[in-house]
Formats: C-alpha cells, structure tokens, sequence
C-alpha cells in the first residue's frame, strides 16, 4: 500500500534484519524499525510496534527465520522450539501467532543440515508473508462485490464503518476488511469510511484513519460510542471488520467492542461482514467463550497517546489512583454476523459452511 | 456530597455570584469559578464548565435569577425573555434547560415590581436546586432497592455499570444513576462500579471515577468498548445510567453510547435502567427521533484532555487533517429499558406506566 506515494508492505527483510514500521509512533512519525533478534521480535509483538493478526503471524514466521541465523549448531532444534514458544507467549488471542509458529516448526525440522534448515526458514517466512498478501488481496476482490451492489441499489456513496485497524498495517498488505474498500475506490465507486477510534490503544483514529488517508480514501472518525446512533439514523450501509481468531463454527474474536457494534447492526438490520484470511480459523475450537482473552496493562486505559508540540506524549484520563481494567478482545456470536468474507469468498459463520469453503483442497 | 470528607453542592450563591466547580478541570484539579453574569453563565453550559441535565437546569435557574439583576428597569421583562433565549440556545438535548428557564420566566413575570421579581427569581432558582437535590436523594432511595435485592440472591458484591456521569456532579447533589449506589454503599451493602470513560469528552473516566473515588466506592474504568464483554462474562448485575431527555412514550436520549450498552444488556438478559428526575421528562414528544441530537466540535474526538507534568494538556490522537464527527447523545428505545427510576418510584418505559406514576398530582 502507499505511504506518501511510495509502495510499502508492513514487513521485510533487508540484508537478514527485519524491518517493520513502529506502528507505535502512527499517524504522526513515519518510522522504520529494525529487529535483528528473535528477543526484538518477542518485544516488537509485546508492545505492539507490530500488531495485527495478519501481521502478528508474518512477523513472527520472520521471527523464526531469525531464530535459525542465532541458534548454536549443537542446539539447533531446541532452540528453535523455544524461540517459537517465546513468541507464541507474546500475545494470547490472534491464532495467527500460533500458526505461523508452529508452521515454521514442522517445515524446518524437515531440513537435514542446519544450512538447509536455514534455507526452509527464510523460504517458509516469505510465504507466509506473500500467501497473507495474497489472501487480503483476493478478499478485497469478494468483499467488492458486496460494496458494487449496495451502491448499485443506491447510488450515492457506500458509508461503511470498521472498528479497530484491519487494514494493510495489520497484515502485509491490503489489510482484510479494508482490503474491500479500497479494491472499491480505486474502481471508482464512491465510499465513505466511518472508523471508531478504538479505544484504548486507537488503532482506529491512529492507524486505519492514517492509512484511509494516505490512499485518499474519504473517512470520518468518531469516538466508539457512535456507531449505534448512526446506524439508528440510515448513515451506516455496510460493517466490515477484521478479526483475530474465529471458530471453526463461526464465532468471531476481534478487538473489544466488536461486539457492540454487531449488536446494534443487527438491530438495526445492517449487513455486519467479518474479513480474514484463512490463517485466523481457529479449527480446534467450537464454543467462542473458550477463547482466551487477552487482558492488558491498566496504563493503557488511564492514559491517552497523542502528539502534543511536535512530540508524541500521554496524559492522564482519570484519577492517579483509579483502577482500570483493559479486556483487548470480545467474542461476537456467529447469530449477530451476515457472513465472512476470505480468500475463498463469502460464507456464513457457521460450520457447516465454513467447512464447505474449506474442504475444497 | 463530599470532596475531601466536605459536603459540597455543584452549584450556589454566594453574596449574588454564583459559585460553581469547574468541571473540565477534574479530577486533576478542584476549582471553584464565579459566575457573575448571564453570559458567564451561557458560556460555563455551553462549555461544559457544568454539564449533566440536571445541573444545566439549576445553572440556567440561578442565570435567571442574575438576569433580574442586570436588567435594566425599562425594558425588565424582554431583558429576561432574551436572556432565557441565550440560555436555551447554548445546547440542544437536555430537556431540563429549557424546562428551567421557562419555569423562572412563567413565575418571575407573575411578579408585580422589578423587586418583587427579582425575589420570586431568587426564590425559584433555590427551588429548583432543592427540588433537584430531593429528587435525586429520592431516586436513590427507590434504586437502592433493585441494588439491594441483587445483594440478596447473589451475597457476592454487586457490579453495576454506569455510563457517563450521572452522578452528583451532573446534578445537584446526589446524582440520578449514582445516588442508588451512594445509598447501598452507605448501607453497608458491596457494590463495585464498572465506570465507562465516555469518549470524546470522558465523563466516565474523569467525573464519576473521582466522585466514586471521593466518596470511597470502589470502581474501575473501562474503555467504552468493554462493557459488552463484561456482560458476556457474567460480571454486571445490573447497569443504571442517566437520561438527558425522556419522552412521554418511554424513549431515552442519554450520552452517545448509552444505547450499545442497552442492546449489549438485552442481549445477555442484564437488567438495564434509567434514572431520572422528573424534570427530565419531555411530555411534549413522542418518538425518539424526534429529538434533537447535538453535534459539538470535531477537536473534542480528535483530541483527548489528561494531565502531563502537573499541567492539563490536550494531544492529538488522529492525524492532523482528519475528519471528525461528534454526536453527543443518542436514542434507546423502551424496548431495551427495564424501568425508569424516578423520584416517584420505578415504573416501565411506557406511556402508560409514566404518566400514571405522574397523573398523582
């Protein structure tokens, strides 16, 4: 995607160090950020310089790559079975962490010479990239559809609201429920984005809103309590979200607050899409409350980021003293959901679609 | 109630200024501001030096009363109707503004001398403060029952969720969606506070936190997007917000967010109510759409106020040129209510219900 015109993608390797945009300093620095370890590669994750389920995999199977140009010759296998488990550990909810982990694992420790263990690593770890880039760019090419036909029936702009940052800064490229908005403006189809800001880390009016603009997109944000009201008043046509693991019977994780919104869709009878590449199924799990959620640090409740004089500070909220707790995700029922847009096209959140889609290979 | 163990009022004369706490300064800083004029006084609502629907109407009552002491004698009454048009105009959603400025206007021009009339102003600007304060404490007195009845059955500390501040800072004294949980505390039953922030301008994380905090209740805040989840998980009993306008017929317009947290209560079967003087009430309309919704500047969503270095300070959390939308209130429909706690006692959101809880005198 474009930065100032230039074409990025949110992760590469360059001379075997990985290179990331610190997603910590958006929208107001632009700053690339090397990592040369899997330990810069646990903390990028951490602390959220990376973030993203798309974006968490990819960065980790780079970070097993990593773990292969470190791990001592005598050691070799159990070093990389625990740098895996050092970067699962990292954050609790995306499966795509997990998976990208544990895909490097088994490949590798198919090769037979630490040098051809080393060749798998970096092979797998861009293709994982290049799959995860490949997948939005084809759900961007589904979820289309879904915006041409509601302008079709309307012909006036396509106001779609997203919750959280599901664009091409969560994955490699494209993003997943952006993917569609932006596979639709570049046809021409007039749309308009609605972002919450997504509190409490504002990947919303930080990262989706920069990225909107960037590609010069039309958008508007609005605190996370809107979203109701305005579909209330007819200005919502469509929700598009992202996700972070989903059940293989259709229960979707996502960034907290999700599931208000798909509430008040419902309620007010507005097509709510979820967007994933197929590396966010989770197909072990079935009920949504199994999923595990994330909690973090109080600070990021009681504090607020932003750019003040030219330097990026934080205030704070609420009384020194307060308490405050910080649930990163929530789980919304597949009942509240119209469908899920991947890389293999739309189905409904149930299993037994999702396994339809799925079977095919 | 108390600020540092001293019984406070929000608003009070004092040798013909008045007095109120500056609400943007908390909870980093307590300060007390004169307000000296009708302009000063248009100026603190409009700015939100006060704000919450019943101190809007005090705060325009006592602005009355200093009209009839800048008026000049010649043209005493249309000097009077002009300022309860200035004060009318400063916001749009509370119901209680209007209802206040035109209470004083109906008795003051019943007056038959420019002191006379300054007298009844002055008489009736207490009224309605008094009236505001009793109400609230009565309301507290009908919801301290439901908190109460929970206690009952669970035997565990109760967890109520509360949005915005409708707290004694919004009021009075007391509070509306407080004062029910001042009243159990106070009783020795546990409760604890799930306090949402209340994006853009965090009354939740600024306003009720330090009032629950001052009074020693124990609460935590949250992001806005949480209280979905925690309803999901099982931990509130019960969620009692505050109303800025109710109709007749049962609809509630309340801070922007109030009706996600109704549908997210619907949906996991919590019971959800609305707690309201009945100065509140809007007898004149009937659907919920009919209401005014009030839009304030984009900088209040752009930006987010905390305190940096012993100092207030804004910073800005979108990109610089982003477009921001601002819709203060929203609409929850009586279907997703369970009751109305009044001063009068508890009754359904229906317009059946209300007013034979009203016709008693």
């Amino acid at each position: 995607m474009l930065v100032k015109g230039k074409h990025y993608r949110t992760i590469w390797l360059k001379e075997n160090v990985l290179q990331i945009i610190d997603q910590r300093q958006l929208p107001h620095e632009f700053i690339i950020e090397d990592l040369k370890t899997t330990d810069d590669v646990a903390r990028a994750i951490k602390e959220m310089h990376v973030r993203g389920a798309g974006l968490i995999g990819a960065t980790a199977g780079y970070g097993m790559y990593l773990a292969t140009l470190e791990a001592p010759s005598a050691d070799f296998d159990k070093y990389l079975v625990d740098a895996g488990e050092k970067l699962k550990a990292t954050r609790s909810t995306a499966v795509n962490l997990a998976w990208a982990v544990e895909r490097q694992l088994k490949e590798i420790l198919k090769g037979n010479s630490v040098e051809e263990k080393k060749d798998i690593a970096l092979k797998i770890a861009e293709k994982i990239a290049d799959e995860d880039a490949e997948f939005c760019r084809r759900i961007g090419e589904h979820g289309l559809k879904l915006i041409e036909e509601i302008y079709k029936q309307k012909n006036k702009p396509v106001n779609i609201l997203t919750h959280c940052n599901a664009g091409w800064l969560a994955f490699v490229d494209y993003g997943s429920a952006t993917s569609s908005i932006y596979a639709a403006f570049d046809k021409g189809i007039p749309v308009h984005v609605w972002v919450d800001e997504t509190r409490p880390w504002n990947q919303g009016a930080r990262l989706t809103a920069w990225e909107l603009d960037q590609h010069g997109v039309p958008y508007t944000v609005i605190a996370d309590n809107t979203g109701g009201h305005l579909m209330q008043k007819g200005l919502v046509d469509l929700a598009i979200v992202g996700a972070d693991r989903v059940t293989y019977t259709g229960f979707v994780a996502n960034k907290i607050g999700t599931y208000l919104k798909a509430l008040a869709a419902k309620h007010n009878n507005i097509p709510f899409y979820v967007a994933l590449p197929s590396s966010t199924f989770d197909w072990k799990t079935a009920e949504g409350k199994q999923i595990p959620i994330e909690e973090r640090g109080s600070e990021e409740v009681k504090y607020a980021q932003g750019l003040l004089d030219g330097e990026i500070k934080k205030v704070l909220l609420t009384p020194k003293n307060s308490k405050a707790a910080n649930y990163a995700f929530d789980v919304t029922p597949p009942e509240l959901i119209t469908g899920l847009i991947t890389e293999r096209g739309i189905c409904k959140p149930s299993e037994e679609e999702i396994k339809k889609l799925f079977s095919k290979n």
